[in-house]
């Protein structure tokens, strides 16, 4: 039995519109004293339960130079504690029926067990435990970091997609940590030590930086007393103030990247532009751009792949999307991969033409109103995968938004017009604040 | 009587070749027990002495988000102390026929008089006093801060070549804050507060983090009676550790910038490559990089200038400059300004083609020696100005070299042979390190 950590490297798309008002008929809140928030998720069609750790600290929030401590830290609370061996978390787990997991992202970490229902209170026991009592060895740091390392030699280093997709980032973000990766920067991963684990540890995990999300075959009253029981007792830590960070200075010029790779299979060109988030309350910027996504790139019937694979017969797959759930500034990306014989310059070309016809004729009605249909859709679709449901809350809270917020965002989606979406298209598709790569294959190049 | 801050933007190239092995027979240096560092440069050819206090802190040392600290700091280190009303310091320099002056870099800040050497020892008195007693109001932190963003207005805002070459820089570093500018982002300069500040003062304002250098007519004996005097009572602050800053990862991809706007009178293509700085003990390629900037672009004979300006006449002015004197990861530089009628893609273009040229036909011997006899010329011009003197010190010291690596500069930099150059040229001329700019006047392009 293992537990599989996992990077979010970017947004579940899917998931980003499907919520809407009447989910928050199956959900409550509510918050503990020591500051730690509660959701409540029922659906009783099942007797299990998914219980949810979120943690309002992400890889963005680390200290410069100690990239990855975040995802590092995530590794290192499956070690030991005052109370439990290293390893025992994930296997009581299983050994009850159950499954774990954890991941980490720019804004978030995350943990979570999927158990029968009257499990749940074990379950709360031990997160407890390992929110106040981690203990870790010379050694568990030692071991782990060649783990991490390991785990960025598979996703990174072999995936020339990968080191291109950090470069690009890395030049997107002047300022903000969204430019440094979140499983770090492998020089600064290989002297992560126990001094840069227990500080951070020390410094974010606690309950008024946590939300605890249950979903599943429960009543919030019963979540309430366990959370009492178990949660309730943990001293909130005062030093923990709203996240403050670095933001972008103005982005004034266009930056345009080669990155060229004897393993790329398929070239590419992309680029992304520095995008409006949703934000507390004002998120209709966000969700203009969220449909401008599924406008442009959302599947075959999209205005890209019309364009440039159906109509040109010039790309194998063209797209567009936004990632609108961030704390901070976000990103829009467009991609065209070119079918052979067509260079990259000539597929930017396309693409961009392509966009710029986009812009002039405006959204087809038929094809948004198809669109808005299919995002109310998925939101019943939603309502049967309580893990899904958990997941869009705890993303959404811990990238500064509300459940107000998050119930009003499928009918905010309903009401954006044609006219928006282009209007926000012609805000964001700014070069100064854009980043143009090319993935090639090759290096031909004289280097000079 | 005012003074002068000065942020220093980049090297000053002229110095980095001129000391050589026989400047330390003027020299002295010696170490007090609360670790200050101590070097006197005798000339008693007028009866005048710099007195300089460099601080090993520069910009490249400040807390992310509080870009723009250092130089703030240094701009309030001429307000009150216990003993001083503000702005009393430099009118006590100038009632007493001195000037006084200070500047911030990347990897240190220095202040310093120039006065009549009986006047050392009042200089040591205050520079003493606001080492330690600095006494900041909360009007003092307003009132200069909109000083500091004024400066910022005039040295960058309203000079598209500075906002260009900020953007170039946040592009060049990935994770270094050399990519952050000296005088700071202007979002983050806006709420630098008290806290900010006294939080850096004193942090890195001590005996142990400072280097007095005095140069001009007095011994060794005199500076260290007086040193004994004045800054050997101050305690060190033994929470200061070496410098260990955030390092660049494997810069991968070749990174590109267009930067437009309509006040540009010049346009022109620059590429930087990240390259190596001078290490302690470890300043032969950095030499052979100096060099190579110095074949390439120094002045009129320069090997960019011969063929782009002269023979193709294609360039108005073309250079090419390395800047040694770094504490980390530097860069060298080459910029081609196109005569009318010469777009940027073919300057950028004809750049590339001279450079290839050069590569193939190695260095002109004749042309080396002339560079290594006018850098060997130099050396007798510096010993006559004692403050470039004390300025090479300065900034060697803090950037990391030693006494001793000063002394051998100029011998090695005379050791380096042709082959040596090109051999460097090609290791640091990787496109994958590297960023290419475009400054240009207009904006015509359709944004998308």
């Amino acid at each position: 039995m293992r537990w599989i950590s996992q990077i979010v490297l970017c947004c579940t798309l899917a998931l980003a519109g499907t919520a809407r008002a009447d989910i928050l008929d199956q959900v409550t809140t509510f918050t503990l004293d020591n500051g730690m928030d509660v959701v409540v998720i029922e659906d009783h069609r099942a007797p299990a339960v998914v219980h949810m750790m979120w943690y309002r600290v992400g890889s963005a929030d680390e200290p410069a130079g100690a990239s990855g401590v975040a995802h590092f830290l995530e590794h290192l609370m499956f070690k030991g504690t005052e109370n439990m061996e290293a390893g025992e978390f994930s296997q009581v787990v299983a050994a009850n029926g159950g499954s774990d997991n954890a991941f980490t992202s720019f804004d978030y970490t995350a943990y979570f067990q999927r158990v029968a229902a009257d499990r749940l209170s074990l379950m709360m026991q031990m997160e407890a435990d390992r929110m106040q009592n981690l203990r870790l060895t010379e050694t568990d740091i030692l071991t782990e970091r060649e783990v991490i390392i390991e785990e960025r030699n598979q996703r990174t280093e072999n995936d020339p997609g990968a080191l291109f997709r950090e470069q690009r980032m890395a030049a997107q973000y002047l300022n903000h940590r969204y430019g440094v990766p979140i499983i770090g920067w492998r020089h600064e991963m290989s002297v992560l030590d126990m001094d840069d684990v227990m500080s951070f540890y020390e410094a974010h995990y606690a309950p008024n930086n946590a939300i605890l999300i249950v979903a599943g075959d429960v009543t919030p009253d019963e979540v309430r007393a366990l959370a009492m029981e178990h949660y309730a007792p943990i001293p909130a830590n005062p030093a923990i103030e709203a996240r403050d960070r670095v933001q972008e200075p103005p982005q004034q010029s266009e930056r345009r990247l080669t990155f060229s790779d004897p393993r790329v299979a398929q070239p590419y060109v992309i680029r992304s532009y520095l995008a409006p988030e949703r934000d507390a309350g004002d998120q209709r910027e966000a969700a203009a751009l969220y449909l401008l996504g599924e406008v442009l790139g959302g599947g075959q019937t999209s205005v890209l792949a019309g364009k440039l694979q159906f109509e040109a017969q010039k790309a194998v797959y063209a797209s567009a999307w936004h990632a609108p759930t961030r704390l901070d500034d976000t990103i829009f990306s467009k991609v065209m991969v070119p079918v052979p014989g067509v260079s990259l310059e000539e597929a930017e070309a396309l693409l961009d033409q392509a966009i710029a016809e986009f812009l002039e004729e405006g959204v087809d009605e038929a094809q948004l109103d198809r669109i808005k249909r299919q995002l109310k859709a998925s939101q019943i679709y939603a309502r049967d995968n309580v893990s899904d449901l958990a997941n869009l809350f705890g993303r959404a809270l811990t990238s500064g938004l509300t459940v107000e917020d998050i119930g009003a965002w499928p009918d905010l989606v309903q009401s954006i017009t044609g006219e928006e979406i282009i209007a926000a298209a012609k805000r964001t598709f700014v070069r100064e604040r854009a980043v143009t790569g090319y993935l090639m294959q090759d290096t031909p190049e004289v280097s000079q």
